[in-house]
Order: C-alpha cells, then structure tokens, then sequence
C-alpha cells in the first residue's frame, strides 16, 4: 500500500483574481467540474493501491478540505506556519511507520491522464522500497523556462539514478534539454520510505529534523486532525524537500512519467491545459462564463460574473472574478503574483 | 451674431460599454470633467459673438440636455425620429430669419484649442454671409483613414472654395492627402446663411425641404421646445448634410481649422486625445478609476468601479463601465460597436 501525502500549501497568487487567499488555487474547479485538489485525491482513491491520504494544509482552509473530502477517510495536519514542502512532508512522515511508503503529491497540478499517473506511482514506490528518494521524472514537451529539470543518470529497475537537479534554465538551455532527451521536469512528486527520507533529512537537515520531531511530540491531536505544535515549527528555515533532501542524496532516483502533467502555474498554462482539453476550441480560444470574442486568437477570457467583450486581441488572458478584472499577455502572465490587488488581499 | 446649431443625433456606439443609447458620447465627460455636449455649448457661449444656440437632439435626451443646460437660454427641437444631418439642420434653419448665420456644430467632437474654433467660425460666418455654403476643412494631422476629406480650390477671403469632397480614403491615398497639403478633413462643422441653405435644400432635395416645412408648420411648441410634426418628419429619407447638399454645391467653401480636433470616433481615438491632453502620461498610458498597470504601452484603461489590473499590453483599451467589460485593439476599436454588447442595448 502508498500512503498519499497531499500538500495544500500552494498559494497561487499568480492566477489572482480568481485564486484568493481565503479560496487558493488546489480548492478551484480551474479544469473541470472538480477542484485540483479533488483531482488529486480522487487520482489515489483506488484502495487496492492505496492507503487513506495523509493531507498537510493552512489553518484558513481546514474546512475547504472537509468539504471538498466529502466525509472520505482522511488523516489532516494543520500546519501552524507556512515551512515549504520539506518540513510538510517530514510532518507527514513522522506520522507512518519507518516502512510505510509515502506518495508526496501537489495539491495544484493538473495530470490529465490519471492512469498513467498510477502506473508510475506503483513504479516509484517499488524504487522507494529499496530506498530510492524518487522523484516523477516529466518527459518534458516543450523547452519549459519555468520547472526545474532532472538529469536521469544510470537505469534502475523501473527507473534511473538521478544524475543532477537543475535549477530552472534560460530558452536556450531549456531547448538544448529537450533535445537531448535525458532531461525531466521536476513535477515536485515524490515516493519515500517513511523511515528512509527521515533518515535522510536528519543527515542533511537535523535542525529541521529535531524540530519537526518536536512539533509532532507537542501536537494535539482533534478528532483525524492533527495540529503540530506551534512554537517548535515556527522555529524551522522553511525550505523545499529538492534543496533540503533530494539534492543532498546520493540515493536519488526518477521514474519517467508522461502523463500530460502541468503546474498550472499561471493563467497561460491553464490556457494551455484547457485548450489541450477542448477539441472545439476555435483559434485556441477559450471562454469560462459571459464571453463575446471577435477577431481573436489564443485567448483565454473567464468571467464569473459580467460579460466580457474583447477585439483583435492574440495571445491574452482576461480574467473577470472576485470583482477584479486582470488582463495580461501571456508572457507577462508570470508577473500576475506581485501585482498590488494579488499582493495586498 | 453667429446662431450655434448643436446637434445631438450621434449614437456613440462604438464608445460602448460606457456610451449607452440611455447616456450616450455627447453627454458623458469622456475628456475631462464636463461631457462633449457641455463643452460643445461653452465653445459658443461668448454672447458677443453668438447668439442663444439651438440644440436638435432625440426624445430620449431631452432630460441630459435640459440637466447639462444648468439654466443657459436656448431653445431645443426635438426630432421624432432619427434622420441624419441635414433635416436635423433645415429645422433649425427654418427657425431663423433667412439672413442669420447658422454654425452647425456637432455634439460629439472635442477640440483642444477652442479659441482658434472661435476664429475660425468668424471666418467661416463671412463667408456664409456670401452665401458660401462653408466647411471648416481641419488641418489633417496624420494619415487617417476614418474621416472624409475635402480638397481645397480657388483662394476665397478668408478661405477656400471647395473643389472636392473625398470619401474615408485608404491608407495610401491618405498618405498621399497629408503629403499634398491641400487636403483638410471634413469635420461636420459649417456655415450657412440659413435662407441660403434651404434654398439649397429645396434644390438638391425638394421632397426633404418640403417635409421639413410641413413638419415645422405642423409642429406644437411646449416652452422653449419645438416638436415638429412627427408624421412628415417620419416621411423623410435620411440622408447626411454632405450628401443632401454640399456635394452638389457649386458655392462650397471652406476655412482652414487647425484647433485640436478629435471626433472621438472609438476608443482609440480618445485614447489619442487624452494622451494629447496629458503631459504625464507614462508610456502612452491613459488611465481612469482603479487601475495597476505594469509593463504596459500604449494602453488606455478606464473603469467606473471594478479595479483593472494589466501586465505587458500593448497598444490595448480595456473599459469596464456600466457592468460590462471590454477589451480591444486599438486596431479592433472600430468594430466595438458591432459586439453583442453593442447592438442588443
């Protein structure tokens, strides 16, 4: 059995207005009928595969959970503060036993074909049984400037060593991987040994590792949620498991994976996975709500509300929601995140 | 003295969504704080050389004209229907002696230099008095492609005969207009000793002149309003003051205005005419209400409530008034008025 672990602690402030932080992105129905964060636990809700998930969250949307979960068998960790994903995780792992493998998944991403996502799954956690810290290798489809990217070194039984972690690259290097084909996006999912990723972040990241074995001694335990305790967690660095612990490793491995994956990350990729989605989007446009288009081409206008109207526009997103309006070129959709109505909510 | 004529007829739909059939351009303050209508009757309020101006405008807007008037003498013909330039303007004609001097001035233009409109309509009134049929002919500042031209003839006192009139050319015999230097745009503003006009009228277009005067003879007069005869108004064919006479003219004349004027046509032409106005304005940028713009040129962006938050545009006029938002081209500016939005008022 996998024990999912679904982190929550995305705060997608690059596709404001419409993610807020009382209501972020994982809790938004961005690609269907379904939030992210449904996708994601519906993707490992195949009990003869995998365990209840273990869901790491904010306090502000304890109750986006419970609603979204729909009374399915959950374990919940409050986290008091914002640490990036490696104290998360090794929340997480302190609650299994050390030979329980765990699935560390975004709560923000989109796979849009889920079944490839298990099949990979299953590989990982067999690497992960042998003490692999595995990572989902993204067979990568265009020279993506925005993931970082792993390098896959000498072949594994199910997968391959990982060679090297590299920072996200300019246009150029970002071609130059793509066409040599030993690169993956780094999509952020992880397979661990309960036991054996502790270890690790207590080789690489005692401090961290003391802290967060505090935090769960002190913890107070509510029903299936679990609140860390609050001042040993706020003393941790915040940081992300890649630099933490998969950098450090020597035990790195990468299952390849190509599951039509994106981080959704800004409004362009959104763009890019609805447009996927829709065989009858016209001149790769796509409408959400109240939407006139006229001589437009690669258009993305969503409204909740009033009617949008647009002319002559290429390769735009205009989003209307929350009682904000954002219009942004696809290339400045990046930027979306420090604009003062994203920054000051 | 000089009688102003101010016409109201001008629909303004494509400044939608802020110029609704209920409000439209004329009566909103698109260029600073008081509407085009409000600065149209300013222009001629010097009463040393104007006389109380006569306003023709539609049922619909009588209220605006009366509330926008604040208690200025003047007198108001309501048309009962919609029919173009010239029967609007043989009203007005009808209603004074045949050796006054009208100056026909639309509603809906802006000028920046309203002295030197002053000067010319002395000049243009001279001229008149010889029974010129007399244009102001506006001293063309770029290539446009929007407006008709009128070609200038034989040296007159104080203008110029007519030689031709010239339809919205395109951009290459545009070009070749501006080049020339004897070309000026036909900017709707004229001179006529009003006996003079409708004998013109009665020429060219019997059948309008004698609807016009069937109209006015059976109109009822309620104070300072006169609404004429709504049966053989509605009998008219509309038809603009151009065609229905001044083409036809062999006393067309015209003076030379070089005034700053602007007929706000769309957005993109009142994007224009703010830049114009504003000495600070950053990048070609022109905003009103709530608006962050980051890496953006050349973008107009106005709303009447809703914040508008724009990152990396170019050359773009986003309007949210009136619980619609628009988003256009500069170049996409003229088909504003075909939208849904637009037309389904």
């Amino acid at each position: 059995m996998i024990h999912p672990i679904i982190l929550c602690g995305g705060g997608g402030t690059r596709l404001w207005p419409l993610s807020l932080k009382v209501r972020p992105k994982p809790f938004l129905p961005l690609t269907g009928q379904t939030s992210l964060f449904e996708q994601a636990t519906t993707r490992v809700a195949d009990d003869s595969r995998f365990a209840d998930p273990i869901i790491v969250a904010g306090p502000a949307h304890q109750d986006l959970i419970t609603q979204q979960m729909r009374g399915s068998p959950h374990r919940l960790i409050i986290e008091p503060a914002a640490k990036n994903t490696a104290p998360a995780i090794a929340l997480a792992a302190t609650l299994l036993e050390p030979d329980d493998i765990m699935l560390v998944c975004p709560s923000d991403h989109y796979i849009a074909a889920p079944k490839s996502f298990c099949e990979a799954a299953v590989a990982a956690g067999e690497l992960a049984a042998q003490d692999y810290l595995t990572a989902f290798g993204i067979t990568p489809e265009r020279p993506e400037t925005g993931y970082g990217y792993i390098r896959q070194g000498d072949a594994l039984e199910g997968g391959f060593a990982i060679a090297e972690f590299v920072e996200k690259p300019d246009l150029e290097r970002a071609q130059r991987y793509l066409d040599s084909g030993s690169y993956s996006w780094n999509g952020g999912i992880f397979a661990f040994r309960a036991g054996a990723f502790l270890a690790a972040l207590k080789e690489h990241r005692p401090a961290m590792a003391g802290l967060v074995k505090a935090a769960i001694g002190g913890a107070t335990q509510d029903g299936a949620v679990l609140h860390p305790d609050a001042q040993s967690f706020s003393e941790i660095d915040a940081e992300s498991v890649d630099y933490a612990v998969m950098e450090n490793s020597t035990r790195a491995a990468m299952v390849p994976a190509s599951m039509g994956w994106s981080d959704i990350g800004n409004w362009a990729a959104l763009h890019d996975a609805l447009v996927e989605q829709d065989d009858d989007a016209q001149s790769g446009n796509v409408t959400r709500g109240d939407v006139d288009l006229a001589d437009c081409e690669g258009v993305l206008a969503m409204s909740d509300g009033p009617r949008i109207s647009a002319v002559g526009l290429e390769d735009v997103c205009i989003i209307v929601a929350n009682g904000e309006v954002l219009v942004t070129t696809r290339d400045g959709a990046q930027k979306v995140g420090k604009l003062p109505g994203a920054v000051n909510q």
